[in-house]
């Protein structure tokens, strides 16, 4: 025995390590990376005498992460920000915490308790945001898992099985298992002979059956895969009847719900800052060496010669700067009410990028009744206005928690809730809520929502742009007009991500090195 | 507008709140839930005079809950163990624990820090497992998410793509572009218009582009749900050359990779007691009143009239002890020799149960190179005996991380690493590990192996029985003989986790009751 487990050893370890060939194609592989980040810009240092001056418009993620790098490499930062807060769209609540918007002013009423936060705008960091999660490890923010989908979590529609919810996992499984029945019996009836050889429709056909779970016939019967009705601890497992191949069919969750983590930025497992995604923003402020003026509003942006000349508003008095440079994180869609000297082109451009419209309400729940259902964390699925509820997948079984009510950037279900007043919406809510956890509404102790285009200071969020103006202005925009760059998530491909604010950020100071290259010759 | 609006609101109520048959018919289906459990037994109190004594062999996850439940119900528990340790399969390690193998005692090197723990046996808990979570939060036991499927992670084969790693999220990806593609194909040539309306063809062709990303023609070009090889921050995505049809239908991941997220035992999210599911243990010894008698060895079980007395051997001294009754937690394979007078058919039943063969390796890395590609938690899957590659999803950005380089319950993948010297195992796994990860070795700075089919007082994990077997014993043994009551995930219908363990456990208190209810009468 002891004899042939050697020579076994030695067989395996032939077999696993002894071609280099093999290895040497993974290692081939292993430094073909397809991600271009290797970490942040570097800025060409600032001349140690007559440090130049930059003024940063806009305290954003990519205003914020703009000025960071920028005093690392020695530059004289301003940061002004029209808000009384820095952050921009990284904006959590808590106790007390307000919410600007214009006519509705909101305070947050949740109980006073570091885990009762609300993320008003991001919420989840996935694993190849890789600006992100480079700043998280730079300023110290620590990361846990943020379970941004559960399978346990529901679809509801009342237009689907009679408005009665149905887990995902088991829409899933009937999904795929459907789906793969079609497909065995195509293979079956010999659709692909043409295209497959015999040995490969047999292959097919297992394949199906893989993938679906499949009866040695082919069928889909249920499967184990969505659970049981009995007891499987105790009992053979019967699955749950299938859903008709016409009710998938009818449904409307093909998109968002059967994709959500199909899509590449909610690829599993997603991350959260602990405690808030406003660590992002806390961990800027905790390193820049000069904080940003707050409440101060720009007026005017003038390019110069040698340099930008800015005029802001404070507390009803002006002020004019100037100074070498000028990073602008102010939403374009409010350039057009800035006085400015840039070309007819970049103004147009900068016109023709329109708001976003993302709504959300945030309830403070007596209990999470959720975890006594099964889910913990994820995105439960309306066709209702609220689109999705949100589970907090941090703080497992304290008494309370903050369920994300609504999610939806459906400029339709957006509009209909900024009409409301913050109690009608919240009411709203809580009836969609209903239909998918009966007795919802009497868990909800209080909460707030956040209609980003009623912001004072943002008015939309998530920038959008016709195809035609894309192609003919974005690449305008992605380029500095004289020595003011444009930035922030509106002048990247991925609007609505901390991400695309940071390449933006990104691609305006590689920029911002060539343009000092350039002056200095 | 104002007047629109409040009129939009109004219809939006009637819509969504308004027809109460719809709530009803959501409130009804809340109702009807399929999971049977309601919370632990409640078991019958003990008389406050002549408390009845209860012998639990074997401190499991079984055991404990076992003496737990009967202790708060004032019956006098104690629990014999042969281990030096509680907590059967429960197995934490840190620095300076002890995995007690048979001939190969290993003594775990990592360094002396919280976060550097291996769980050895459970490791994960998903949101269904009602009686585990029961506990946790009962206990006091603190969960986390655990992320246990990342797209980001990694398939490797050395018979697919030239041995080259493939991110999951691309084959997940291209799989169901490339079957999407077959059943658009299919639809398309009329091979379900027997069965289907043209609306539903129709519908089914939607479908499968939406399923598959496919294009209008229902074509699959590749996807951008698997990422972009341009920097799709800063430019247009452009999705990687999807793999062939050939070489997903010859690769081996339709189980296990493909599927691992799709089985409902590891649906997402997972969670883990923070700090190692040893706490789940712990939990248990705070709140019993008797500690476990360790190095307890049983070598006799015997039915008396009324009530059970068993032999133990500890410290090479033999103790006989009587109690009224007894829960049996030790392996059903070890009961062939220990002494007992069960009638033969119970025997029988007892030595069918076969021991599973299951194998892990952790490794202590100095540090956390798979953050650095992205990889933040979840499983790669490899074609090599180690299996499974698991990545922490806890302590993000940490600088040192215990990476499990191997997980298998192949009996014949076991059984290789088994006949190795602990030293060899780690290199092995390393070898196979190198394909994944280029430099892999040279992050290692120590690792640990436990072989559970090589286990003191274990010899086995996760037990096996033939269909045969199954049907003409397990109902026996689901019941007790006299008083004596066999327990453990080996009377499950799912052994392996802690929740079969924890429902045989019920399972045998419900007995218990109706046992004790008779002895009165």
């Amino acid at each position: 025995m002891k004899n042939i487990s050697r020579r076994q050893f030695l067989t395996y370890v032939g077999a696993v390590g002894g071609t280099s060939a093999l290895l040497k194609t993974s290692i081939a592989m292993g430094l073909m990376k397809e991600d271009p980040f290797k970490g942040p810009v570097k800025v060409t240092p600032a001349p140690i005498k007559n440090k130049p001056s930059v003024l940063i418009l806009g305290s954003g993620i990519a205003g914020l992460a703009t000025a960071f790098e920028l005093e690392q490499a020695g530059y004289d930062c301003t940061i002004l920000e029209a808000s009384f807060r820095a952050g921009g769209r990284n904006l959590t609540v808590r106790n007390g915490d307000k919410i600007d918007e214009m006519g509705h002013t909101q305070i947050c009423n949740f109980d006073k308790q570091d885990n009762l936060f609300f993320n008003c705008g991001p919420a989840r960091i996935p694993g190849h945001h890789k600006r992100t999660l480079h700043y998280c490890k730079a300023l110290n923010v620590p990361l846990q898992i943020k379970a941004n989908s559960s399978k346990m979590a529901y679809f509801q529609d009342d237009k689907f099985l009679g408005g009665k919810p149905k887990r995902i996992i088991e829409y899933h499984t009937d999904a795929r298992g459907l789906m793969s029945e079609l497909l065995w019996k195509s293979a079956d009836s010999n659709t692909f002979n043409q295209m497959l050889n015999a040995e490969d429709v047999e292959k097919l056909m297992d394949f199906s059956k893989a993938f679906g779970d499949l009866t040695e016939n082919g069928k889909y019967i249920g499967s184990e895969r969505a659970g049981s009705i009995t007891d499987r601890m105790l009992d053979y497992p019967q699955p749950h009847a299938p859903m008709e191949l016409k009710a998938l069919l009818d449904s409307r969750f093909w998109y968002g719900g059967l994709l959500g983590a199909e899509l590449y930025d909610w690829c599993e497992p997603l991350m959260e800052p602990i405690g808030g995604m406003d660590a992002v923003v806390k961990g800027f402020l905790r390193h820049l060496k000069k904080p940003p003026v707050l409440n101060a509003q720009v007026k005017k942006i003038f390019n110069k010669a040698n340099g930008v000349e800015v005029t802001y508003e404070q507390g009803g008095e002006f002020h004019t700067v100037t100074a070498d440079y000028c990073f602008n994180n102010i939403p374009a869609y409010f350039m057009a009410g800035i006085e400015n000297n840039f070309s007819s082109t970049y103004q147009a451009g900068l016109n023709s990028v329109k708001r976003g419209h993302l709504f959300k309400i945030a309830y403070q729940m007596k209990s999470r009744f959720w975890e006594d259902d099964g889910i913990y964390g994820g995105i439960s699925y309306s066709a209702d206005a609220i689109s999705q509820i949100w589970y907090p997948s941090h703080d497992i079984n304290a008494q309370k928690g903050i369920l994300l009510g609504a999610y939806t950037w459906d400029p339709k279900h957006s509009a209909m809730f900024e009409s409301l007043t913050p109690l009608e919406r919240l009411k709203v809510g809580a009836m969609s809520g209903e239909k998918i956890h009966p007795g919802y509404s009497k868990y909800i102790e209080n909460g707030i929502s956040i209609p980003w285009a009623r912001m004072n200071h943002q008015m939309g969020c998530g920038m959008r742009m016709n195809k035609d103006d894309f192609k003919t202005y974005f690449h305008l925009l992605q380029k500095p007009e004289g020595r003011h760059f444009m930035i922030g998530d509106q002048i990247s491909h991925h609007s609505g991500w901390q991400e695309g604010a940071l390449a933006s950020s990104e691609q305006a100071l590689g920029q911002f090195n060539h343009l000092v290259a350039t002056n200095r010759t």
